[in-house]
């Protein structure tokens, strides 16, 4: 029996949710690796920055990582490139300027990063690492310098659309060029991966000229300030703002760190166009007047901190909201985020502006292929496999129901993260293997020290507060030397709880009394056990609450 | 000049907000109140249950209070009730037989209750309070028994709509009776208070009928259990879900404690009809074959401990999800509750089930008017004045720009809470007068002193824990007796941070050392300060997180 060619395909993140996408390909040992992205954390992490993908599964593996590519800029796809270059050995990064340009900036913000071994590409690139032949291909997205990557491997042709959608008619930069695809399709595309995000979602996504149409119209009749929230990385809408300013004769004032670093970044490399004196100072923007004026700012998705919020809550520097100003939501809401968004809609409202947003009106298109772009990609590429990637679980599997019934995949399969796919010149199917990728959290400075246990007393505390007793104690006669010391935080509002306080200090006497009783003999130990067990008891008789009781015993 | 007759509006809460539901109508320092509501706190209250109105405005005045007079039984307009009746007096409480029965069975889980004083009315019922006459009429809503108000004013008719829809086929209970409607508006209606929930939505809401027959094409179709999940007040849906597992034969599982309540209470009232034979107990379910079983259960929000979660968790005492078994998430989504939805769906698809939704499919109608309805009922009554209730800020926005379009009111007024609005034989206008209307937070048996400083404590503690630093010191001479003892919760793995607690130590050693040198002399207060300061900038420069530091100075 001849040994079989064998690929395999290791996702470490972007299966069964939206963010941090990287998946390894591994061919006799050798490892290219697409993409290093991070997620958000949900509620359940209080405190926690970032997750990033779990790479154990790399350690000691430095020589075998043939280089990383990446899609795009979004930090769903590099940010957690400077948590891993020097875990990793620091290997060469294949990306678009855009996506090269957002990484070394990032880079900055961190200490001891190494200088990046970075080859920038773009859309018709080809490279060569080890087993895999790579080349890049333009794909539309609402970032620009988005790239596909279709991979000559020795077990046949992999083609990763990257995010994407189709669009005929982009504000800036190329429509997509499907008879490049096709030409992919004629090659033999044996696996595609293809982006799952839209799948739940019927039809085409919108262009982003129906978006401009409609900003446009919003730009004719709006009669004072216009202020456009959005993200900071949809550079293509921001120059559509810049063009539409430009044409009603508005001067822009531009406001959020993030908003300006990627105009900064963009217009270095020739992706924005904006003319001169375009842009003005904030500072100076009183003395125009408010017909004449646009802020983009970010903000969109209700950030405590943005610029949006605070021009709304009046804690600008410089702008505050009112009548006859028009607020334009330019993106899509994140889920969890809902509430947070109708409020500061709310406060937008009550100081009498106008507020346009996209359940409203079209002034924000998606940046990912909906059912019908996920349908057209099977028929222009018709792989012989397909594992559908970057979505929800919900996603994934509404992806595999749209390939199914089209007949054209002789298989789908969902992967999972950390699970194993291989990969032959005839088969598809998945190993027994499985890989660690328990998530790893980010807080300030630590990497994967945040776990289970800090982040269940950071709930418990979030619940209750906290309650600390401290005794001092004869360390012989074990005698209470002190009126018990008690500290609290997020229990009570302890000024009005003074009751309460000498009730539980009572308590506590009343507890050691009894513990270091004759028959008793208590040692400090059990002390603090039947305090932290009798206090928490008592208080919750009292509050129906359950703070953290943390007893402090010092023997003296 | 005449003394004007003057009637006040004084909403405490659900203006700009969906719950807490309770408006003042006072006329000659007499009260009438409608609703007693609750709302459900933010993500930014944690361990807070509830939020209620703020009833300063009362304190004194039981005397002057007529009586509550209730809508229907949601918790948004009844949650309040065991909270306020001792403090305002225990007057009589009007509402319909399920409200009135949802209020008695929440009293028994409350202590020190006084009997309710209740009168019990319905569709058409008419009761006479001060200066205030009161029709009762059925509204169409998501729960039965739901009542709007015809109010005769010494200043002029109002009409309150309740939450309502207009349903020419509802499933369980009468259809929307426009005659009736038609004569309020013959009557002459003064001011009118409507339902502003759905007026962001365009169109007509479903009716219940075409929820049934999406369920009953679900019922059709599958093999294997069908598990239902949906809020324990929509009696309809439950009732239906009866109805139809009635008719394709399956024995139902009722799951929840909230579930089983109300669905008690219903029955008992006549409002449910159920076979004999057709609730099984749930341990018997596992003898009947899985075609032959319906489980209904809460939890369509994701909520963590509820029936759903737990069945798909394995946590639940007798059923787990397997393949073959349909889930039906018949509910909307609660803004806030996205992510906890989608994750749920995530891990029942997991697990091989079948999903429905309602974004998928009409398996949920809402209870609230959505734009054509909110336009035909203004067509109907044509009130002199209108005030949009029930709703976030921006739905009273739209709700008036609808209105306004048409024509019909002479004057729409968007009120907030705590606002005084007057109306008159002749007008309606804002008085200069406001209420406080602080939002009140129940936490336990705590009501109202959970505050600010206790709320922004327990936010820092989940955003990095607590950090607990006691030194033992000398009286006199302020030498460390100890080595300083750290207790820390949410904030680092302490057993995986040795180094950081020694060296910590170390670090107090010195500030206690510095402070206390010959010459600064500190007392144990700016010993406790400096410690606090600096090691908080330890921590900080050493993790970059921020957890609160509590030095404990001890002089013996």
């Amino acid at each position: 029996m001849s040994k079989e060619k064998k690929l395999k395909v290791i996702p470490l993140g972007g299966m069964g949710e939206v963010g941090k996408n990287m998946t390894l390909l591994e061919y006799e040992r050798q490892i290219l690796i697409i993409d290093m992205g991070l997620n958000f954390p949900e509620d359940d992490s209080p405190g926690v920055d970032y997750i990033i993908p779990n790479i154990s599964y790399l350690k000691g593996r430095n020589k075998d990582i043939l280089g990383v590519v990446f899609t795009h800029g979004h930090y769903d796809h590099i940010g957690a490139v400077p948590y891993f270059l020097n875990k990793i050995g620091n290997p060469p990064l294949y990306g678009s300027p855009l996506t090269m340009g957002i990484i070394e900036k990032r880079q900055e913000d961190f200490p001891n990063q190494p200088k990046l071994n970075k080859i920038v590409v773009e859309d018709g690139s080809k490279i060569e690492l080890g087993p895999f032949k790579v080349e890049f291909f333009h794909q539309n997205h609402n970032i620009p310098h988005n790239l596909g990557l279709f991979i000559e491997t020795p077990v046949g042709n992999i083609l990763h659309t990257s995010d994407f959608k189709f669009d005929k008619t982009p504000q800036n930069g190329p429509a997509t060029d499907f008879k490049k695809l096709e030409g992919f399709g004629k090659k033999g595309v044996h696996l595609m991966f293809s982006d799952s995000t839209g799948s739940e979602i019927e039809g085409s996504s919108l262009s982003e000229k129906t978006i401009s149409e409609n900003m446009e119209n919003i730009f004719k009749s709006s009669k004072g300030r216009i202020i456009t929230a959005t993200f900071s990385s949809l550079i293509n809408r921001v120059q559509d703002i810049f063009e539409l300013s430009e044409k009603y004769g508005r001067k822009v004032v531009i406001e959020g760190y993030g908003m300006k670093t990627n105009i900064e970044i963009a217009r270095n490399l020739g992706l924005m166009k904006i003319k001169k004196g375009s842009i003005i100072d904030p500072k100076k923007a009183g003395n125009i007047p408010d017909e004449k004026t646009t802020i983009i700012c970010t903000g969109a998705q209700g950030e405590e901190r943005a610029a949006l919020m605070r021009i709304t809550n009046g804690q600008h520097r410089f702008f505050g909201l009112r009548k006859g100003d028009t607020v334009v939501f330019s993106s899509s809401v994140i889920p969890g985020n809902e509430r947070s968004v109708q409020n500061l809609r709310d406060d937008i409202l009550r100081q009498g502006a106008t507020v346009y947003h996209s359940k409203m009106m079209d002034v924000h298109a998606k940046g990912h292929a909906q059912s019908e772009e996920i349908l057209k990609i099977l028929e222009i590429i018709k792989p012989n496999f397909l594992v559908p990637v970057h979505g929800q679980y919900s996603m994934l599997v509404k992806h595999k129901e749209l390939a199914d019934a089209t007949g054209i995949p002789q298989k789908t399969e969902i992967l999972e993260n950390g699970e194993v796919l291989i990969l032959t010149p005839e088969k598809m199917f998945k190993s027994d293997e499985t890989i660690n990728v328990k998530s790893v959290m980010v807080d300030g400075s630590g990497i994967g020290d945040v776990g289970g246990v800090v982040l269940y007393d950071r709930k418990e505390l979030a619940e209750s507060g906290i309650f600390v007793v401290i005794v001092v104690l004869d360390r012989k006669t074990k005698k209470l030397q002190n009126s018990p010391d008690i500290i609290s935080r997020g229990f009570v509002y302890l000024r009005e709880s003074q009751d309460l306080l000498a009730q539980t200090r009572k308590k506590t006497r009343d507890i050691i009394k009894e513990a270091t009783s004759s028959n008793k003999k208590a040692g400090a130990q059990e002390i603090k056990k039947e305090m932290e067990r009798k206090i928490e008891d008592f208080l919750y008789s009292k509050t129906k609450r359950r703070p953290i009781v943390l007893p402090v015993v010092i023997e003296i």
